[in-house]
């Protein structure tokens, strides 16, 4: 079953509910200002320049009873005065006000508000938060926040990222602090609206993609099930990178997130696994995180990956962006640096992985490859493949061929250390090239931090293959092609 | 006792016979040559370079009976006929002809050879192998290699990488291949060159100085007990960086590790730890693994300490270059960010360090700041210390200054994410005031890939403060802190 094709009454109304967030025809700004720096300022500002670049098409409303207008747009006292249909607003004003601002979006028949301001449950304003939230009830208003990042979309233009783009050094220069990724297919729905800034970041700095990014704050309304269930059926996102301290509708969250899994990968970073951790999350979110093994043995049933850490849950999405699902355990690795080779092997055996002896039919290939001269006399192939420091790409692109069409290898590791003498740059195309022919996962690796390493990393991934900066990493990248597989075709979804 | 103090004629023996590969007055590369690409061409080029600029101040000598000059040397046909003496020489030929390159060596008096050549033991020449070594052997000539990528020593200026230190794309453009990293006080011992060189890569993009790269390859002669001896003697050494695959000489290792650890931290990347990794250990380097517990056990019973994988390797050693040891397991956490603070919790405890409730007293001082609204009336500081979204300069300040005068806090993690809006790059400088004025270890963390963040990181790491790009990577440097500092205090070092 493709995940479009037959909806259920209750789907349809929540994607359709959901979409207004990411795609509505009418904005309003509630605290919109003409005052840099000032949140509501910020988040206007990102629609109107994008609605100008013709990014955002909808309409916008900035909201504010003191000034005449904002950025060029005529500015309303309040949601009322506004003759036309607003399908959503965005919040930015003291908490305080926020009940009257939704009694107001109420009477207008806003259908969604996302609530930026904060100054509730997470500071013990409990009462206050439950007013807006029986107000949301009552009026039918779907509700993201308060206390949150909002919105990110990259290809509808609503920008709700209100942390400053760049900073100013005390030396005046101007750097880059809060950038913006460009389009891709990976989706970050996040509790932390820090962790959501610092993720874009990464994100940008990564030259990863993103299709969109739901921070939800406190949730008093939408959560993590109806979000992953219109990503599910939103085409610009491959894969889902979900960001939680606890799950609060825990029934509906399972049921959701194994369908998802079966069309959609998603990966959980689960922070709260230790007992100073969890009590941290306490007091961030109010999230209970229960005992961790409750959430490993969920997300495993459900066929959710967990990431390691941070870095890990990067990882994984870029592997799982661009490479198939492996169907197997089975890894086999090529290198010309032999530590590193080790080092790779290690890592996928320690995580469940298997790094064995080829079969007799593919130790022939390679036999014949070193009796014709076209991989060295020394080389090694017991897997890893070593060809050593006098590789060529030519030999890079015959081992890979070999090791594409052995059926008992599941996926493959190129550790192309770029520091031997013969080695070009067009390895990288040549595996790319194969990668596309066979539908068999393939992860790169390259080792350093100055100008090559960096070119060889970047161009493999343009090329479509994920690339790592350790063999380690690149074996945990391996690790998540392989779990994703196996998960599917347990359940005989692959 | 500090390590100069009293040597034994034995110490001191292997220290100036040590000496002779970093510091010696005279070089002749054997193998020399004028034309580009050869190896023989780098290393000779290398060295006359550095001579040039006045920081390799020996003589050195090219050795080609084709060539009558080299570079504007004058050549020689063998070793035999340059009249001065020769304390070095480094041989880049054919293997078959190594063996009397070592006999004329003999009758020159030579003190020490690098044989870069490979084509020895490592490809099944075991008995050409032995030839060179009974020859070093008869003719007291101490040798590092063969099939290795010999020294650097970025403060003499011997320079033995041979492998190229820019490339040529297809476009035509020069990109750096194998950067040479700034002066500095961390030393790498290699048993694979490949390793070695992508280590050095890394390290010059992080911008983390060397003092010495040696890789050992074969191993015929010298080995990790002599040059970690030496290493302990040599004062612009301050951390030793060890990756191995096998230890050949077990006993004097471990006299020599145990002496070694008590005055410097050695940081170990054992590669071949499960049995595929140990597999392909055996056909790269001959190295008989053995079962990875032993060298567990091995390692912790002599101070080293054990990276568990290549990030981890490096990230140790510029927490350990730059901040003293922890004296205890009691770490405290500053951020902005809370997800951020609770991945850094979850990873300390994970690793065995403690993220406690601060002391009655601690807590009075956070609340005394909140009273008089120099912290946000919503931060919380139960561990970790939560300044929230407002954060700025001067609250980290503040805070940083508290846990540093709580004696029940052994570490600092500050986590300091530059998205808030109001956080300025300076507080990186005062919290690396407060570090110089309290003997108590700080680490560093910033989120992102773009400007700032690197910015921040680097800022950090200039400053003496080790800064990581993820909270759980500064958790795991923080370990090496205080594992380094535990293990001093219960032999009664520190």
């Amino acid at each position: 079953m493709e995940p479009g094709d037959i909806l259920s009454e209750d789907t349809k109304s929540v994607i359709e509910q959901m979409d207004i967030f990411f795609n509505s025809r009418s904005i309003a700004v509630v605290g919109a200002s003409r005052m840099t720096g000032k949140v509501g300022h910020i988040i206007f500002r990102n629609l109107a320049d994008n609605r100008r670049r013709g990014i955002y098409e909808g309409e916008i409303y900035p909201i504010n009873p003191n000034e005449e207008s904002i950025l060029g747009y005529r500015c309303y006292p309040n949601l009322k005065k506004i003759g036309e249909e607003v399908e959503l607003i965005v919040i930015a004003v003291p908490a305080r006000i926020v009940p009257s601002i939704m009694e107001d979006a109420e009477e207008k028949g806003v259908k969604a508000a996302v609530i930026i301001s904060s100054g509730f449950s997470e500071i013990g304003e409990n009462e206050l938060e439950e007013r807006v939230k029986a107000i949301a009830v009552r009026a039918g208003i779907r509700v993201l926040g308060p206390n949150c990042l909002g919105v990110y979309d990259s290809y509808t233009g609503v920008d709700m990222l209100f942390l400053p783009e760049t900073k100013t050094l005390s030396n005046r220069n101007v750097v880059i602090a809060t950038p913006r990724p460009t389009p891709g297919n990976i989706a970050i729905v996040t509790q932390s609206g820090a962790f959501g800034a610092a993720a874009v970041d990464h994100l940008a700095g990564q030259e990863m993609g993103l299709s969109k990014l739901i921070s939800f704050g406190n949730k008093v309304d939408v959560a993590e099930a109806e979000v992953l269930l219109y990503l599910l059926h939103d085409d610009k996102t491959k894969v889902i990178l979900l960001y939680i301290e606890g799950i609060t509708e825990g029934r509906e969250f399972v049921e959701v997130a194994r369908l998802v899994t079966r069309h959609k990968p998603v990966i959980a970073l689960k922070a709260g696994r230790t007992e100073a951790g969890a009590r941290a999350a306490l007091s961030h979110t109010g999230a209970i995180a229960g005992s961790d093994r409750i959430f490993d043995g969920l997300f495993k049933q459900v066929g959710i990956l967990r990431a390691r850490n941070m870095e890990g849950f990067f990882d994984m999405a870029e592997a799982l962006a661009l490479q198939p699902p492996a169907t197997g355990r089975n890894i086999a690795i090529v290198t010309d640096a032999g530590g590193p080779g080790i080092m790779a092997a290690d890592e996928c055996e320690a995580l469940g992985l298997n790094v064995r002896r080829f079969s007799d039919e593919t130790l022939r290939r390679f036999e014949a490859l070193r009796e014709e001269g076209k991989i060295p006399s020394f080389a090694t192939y017991q897997n890893p493949v070593d060809l050593t420091g006098v590789v060529t790409s030519e030999m890079y692109e015959l081992s890979t061929r070999i090791l594409l069409e052995d059926r008992d290898v599941h996926g493959i590791i190129v550790l192309g250390l770029h520091h031997t003498p013969h080695l070009t740059e067009d390895f990288t195309d040549r595996i790319a090239k194969l990668s596309s022919v066979y539908r068999k996962p393939i992860v790169g690796c390259d080792i350093g931090e100055t100008e090559m390493a960096m070119y060889i990393r970047s161009r493999f991934n343009k090329l479509g293959i994920p690339a790592y900066s350790s063999p380690e990493d690149a074996a945990y990248a391996m690790v998540a092609l392989v779990r994703y597989g196996l998960y599917l075709s347990k359940r005989g979804y692959m």
